[in-house]
């Protein structure tokens, strides 16, 4: 058995950051040794400086380790940073300068030509960048990101399906309300309602997926040349976005072929049996109205996303839907799983 | 100021009877002078044969009719359906072979080749087909359909931009419970959950909305040539279909054409000022997160189709979204303008 | 025909302030002339300062008003105050002192010892606390509140049954998410959920309760020597607060007698058929699960408070249900009538 | 280690008979060995008989087991019933006739004067009835049934204020829809809704809290001589049902005083340590807005009762909020911790 890795969560207190505490409080090979917050938090215990705000109660390993500042001095080699937009450039880069691995689920660095937006059973080869970044910087350490959460639920579907050829996608997402944080989206705006709008969603799906469709090859980045087309829409349902997706694929393949290539998908962390690898990253569902947020998203862990009412298209070709776990395959899980990757690419330094 | 016309509804004691008679109620032309339901209510008075399920109380000028069989005999000759489809085939024909206009929500009929899916903003030359029915069939009477729920309002959006020639189509429904009538979708089901499945509504929404864009020539309908794909989920709302739409145009119009185009949109009802036509049958909102089921639905009598959020869509062109009133412009009042239509049209006999 | 009234909105862009303009727009004897806001409001027009929340338009009569400053200068002798808490106690009293008449909705001066919390079918004697108040204050203006919006709903009710000797009543409340303004409640809260705690509400309905339901006598409020205690609940519903009760009484009626008492109780604005007064401000529903609160609350404009399940309360003797719109009979709605019920008595000077 | 007890379930492919096969499915002693449903299941393999409604998949032990009719012949000793309240009382005694003992979730023996009705960590001491019952009936079997779900929840929160006299309780019930079964309560009636009332659930409440709570003395059952009032409403929440609670005592405890006794209230699941017993059968939470269904009831297993908001009652002296999982401990997990306790007690035979 080996010793635990020492990490650390950049913006604990936060509703990200209690989302990584949760996940890696039951981590068999990470152990958190230091949390990192705002200043006005740093000085406390962790159950003094947060206000808890998920279902269970807060992990008790956690709760007595004093909140230091978001700077390198003490904090572990490896961090996760649960960062808020507004400030995660600069402290994400002040760590990767002082030696640190950042895995961050923070949007600021996923579409830079040297990081990393990667899905471990998607595009682990997009791990080579990670030279070039810290030759381009002058890094010791290093930044590797994660998608926003309604990107990867889509690209892990879709990366089944890339064998045949994609050429467009069209993808309409019914959004949790757990994906917006706390206090998130007002009762008013949501309760028995839809709104067909989340701020700057549709481009960051849009973007993301051809980047971590694409390939790195001679040193940079070569996004996946498709279109994507994103509907992005706020539903009453609270953990698990729901996507419809429409797909042109330029081979011409079989609903059964498609369904073998979505049911035998497999990646490095399957191969590598990584700790929170789901066992089958995607799992096809047959029964007509599945998958269900309600009832599906927690199954697996959470880590895996649920495919069905795969059929034809009139307009492109196929359809079908997926489903996975916004805050832990889509966010806490996803990074985590980065640094699962990294670690068994001997990446962690 | 003209007589009233006297009105009968067929399964008049049902979800969409009810809606039927909560619409015609305050209707300033037809007045119900006859409710016909199933062999079990025949005799009763229609307040004690309904279990009255619509907010507000059942009107009182219907409260006292006696309930009939739906059999020709005694009603008027205008009769609206709300049959349940499982007995709709034999009960509407019966009616129009005895020399009723049948005005119907039910979906036995819609596909017919010489019955009228009628949306009166969209194709009323359809009603040139009408002609050809009663020679075919041997009718003194007649029967005209309304689209089903979600294809109204899709099929509403998409003429106003017919003109700029629509090759494809890709939707994504968000439907409301009451689309299900009573009792409907489980609340175990749907509760802060998405259902993805409403059976046959797929295939209603691609094959109708072919037939009512298309033309009536030569004595036939010409489907429309284009690509409909759709995707039927139902959310947590109460009232209202929201649909998010991607749409392929031969011709390469600007954002302001396409919404000069729907704020524009007018049809035979808004010249003939029809008594439950809506000023404008479509209305652009410019906020970005508008429409919204639950804030907006109600509005203009809930005859009115919202439309808002047209942006580029990077795989088909355009993309947008459309909000209607499922049980209001989406069945019974489509349906009692279907009427209004006939009657200015002198066809009502 | 009269000359209308012109009057001022104190917090006219914030959520309460909203549901004053709403209702005052459609008033046949009030007209808004005067919106007043915060400073950073102040000279911008009322639809550039605000986002409005409510369901429907802004009304058009009000978007272009240029929004005040909330200092008495320019602002109607007759203002409704949506004011903070935080803010109210101040702002109101300067109106009063410069001669205004400061109907407000703020829960600040409410339990003031020569400030009416008033009813209008309650205990509109209360009103003669104002010579008082005016006395003790030195003002020429005068301020006059409504109760918490679940007190009103309470009171009403058991106005009806005050007849009978209440002694003690016990209540649990199931409010909806309007009560909270906006952003207000969360979505993560309160889907799917119940948030048994709303901050200062029990302590609201059991003050406010005994003064509301007690005599002003001999220069003083005498409060209803009784015992309230309130459960207070926050429930997915938007509007109406639903309100299970248990109360004691001294005298012996039978269930008939309580549903004769609440079908015929009537106060002064009935008998003065004020504008907003509902004709029967007790409504008692007799189908078993009624009343409800998404189907029965926007029935007679919301001014009314539906009664229901009136039966045998084995510790107390007798238990019911009772509910109201929160944001329309329990603030804005309530504000209105209590000044409609004071011009009725020529105490707008 | 112990061989495992062979169980069968009466009524196995119904709502509450999946809830008792997920619920067996894991259990360290009880192995399902048999499923009893109507003629129509009797021959099909479980997985084809049932439509499975429950998060998660069906258990795949069980998924290949034949279904039987309810009769008793191939049945193991230890039956469970999750019949029909329409059927159940024919059919389980059948079965104790027959020799078996019936442990069951339904209604129909609950208040008969020899039929335990059990909480263990309550009313052990009423098992010395079953004496009575086989003699009395003839019988070499026996029933054992568990309350109401939401009588279960009030029950349990009252056993640990006992010892301070309960003369009276007020509570109000906000239930969960699970409690209805499948398809249950329609979505039209309870989104965004209250239904103030659930048929019969006042009246279970009422009676069977007194006999819970009253002795088995001199060979009959004593109902605990205490007023019990119960308001029952449905609310949007999936699973857990919460009360809020006033309750009169003759002694004059301190809050600290209940809130220990609360907190070390164990009954003799605790001591034997019984499989499906919580370690703490109350949960004291000491957050002012806790517990909430959605945050709370999947805790322990859903088997514990979690109680909060313990404060002074204006009326009754002392008023709190109590919280159980109206599936589990108020159904399967009840019974099925019935039969445990019997099997403690050498009761199986």
């Amino acid at each position: 058995m080996q010793s635990p890795i020492e990490v650390g969560v950049l913006g604990a207190t936060g509703m990200v950051g209690q989302h990584f505490i949760r996940f890696l409080a039951r981590h068999a090979r990470f152990k958190i040794a230091w949390v990192g917050a705002s200043d006005r938090s740093a000085g406390k215990k962790y159950r003094d400086a947060t206000a808890w705000r998920l279902d269970g109660a807060m992990p008790a390993s956690v709760a007595d380790l004093a909140v230091e500042e978001c700077k390198p001095g003490n904090a572990p080699k490896l961090v996760f940073s649960a960062m808020d937009a507004s400030v995660a450039t600069e402290i994400e880069r002040a760590f990767a300068q002082a030696g640190h691995t950042v895995v961050s689920n923070s949007r600021n660095h996923r579409m830079e030509a040297d990081v990393p937006l990667l899905v471990p059973e998607v595009n682990a080869e997009h791990l080579a960048s990670l030279a070039i970044q810290k030759a381009n910087r002058g890094w010791s350490g290093q930044i590797v990101t994660n998608p926003n959460c309604s990107t990867i639920v889509l690209t892990l579907a879709l990366a089944a399906l890339k064998p045949f050829g994609i050429r467009n996608t069209v993808v309409t997402t019914m959004q949790a309300i757990s994906g917006a944080g706390y206090p998130g989206v007002p009762s008013m705006d949501i309760t028995a309602n839809v709104v067909p709008y989340i701020g700057n969603e549709e481009e960051k799906m849009e973007s993301e997926t051809q980047k971590i469709l694409g390939e790195f090859a001679q040193g940079a980045f070569q996004p996946h040349p498709m279109g994507v087309s994103a509907h992005c829409n706020r539903v009453p349902v609270v953990d698990g976005h729901t996507e419809a997706v429409s797909v042109d694929l330029s081979a011409a393949p079989s609903e059964a072929d498609l369904i073998a290539a979505i049911d035998g998908f497999r990646g490095l962390p399957q191969l590598r049996n990584l700790p929170s690898a789901p066992p089958r990253p995607l799992i096809y569902m047959t029964d007509r109205d599945r998958p269900q947020p309600r009832r599906d998203v927690e199954r697996e862990n959470g880590m895996a996303v649920f495919v069905g009412r795969l059929r034809k298209c009139p307009v492109l070709g196929y359809k079908f839907l997926c489903l996975g776990h916004n805050t832990i395959r889509g966010a806490a899980g996803a990074a985590v799983l980065n640094a699962e990757l990294m670690e068994s690419e001997g990446l962690l330094g």
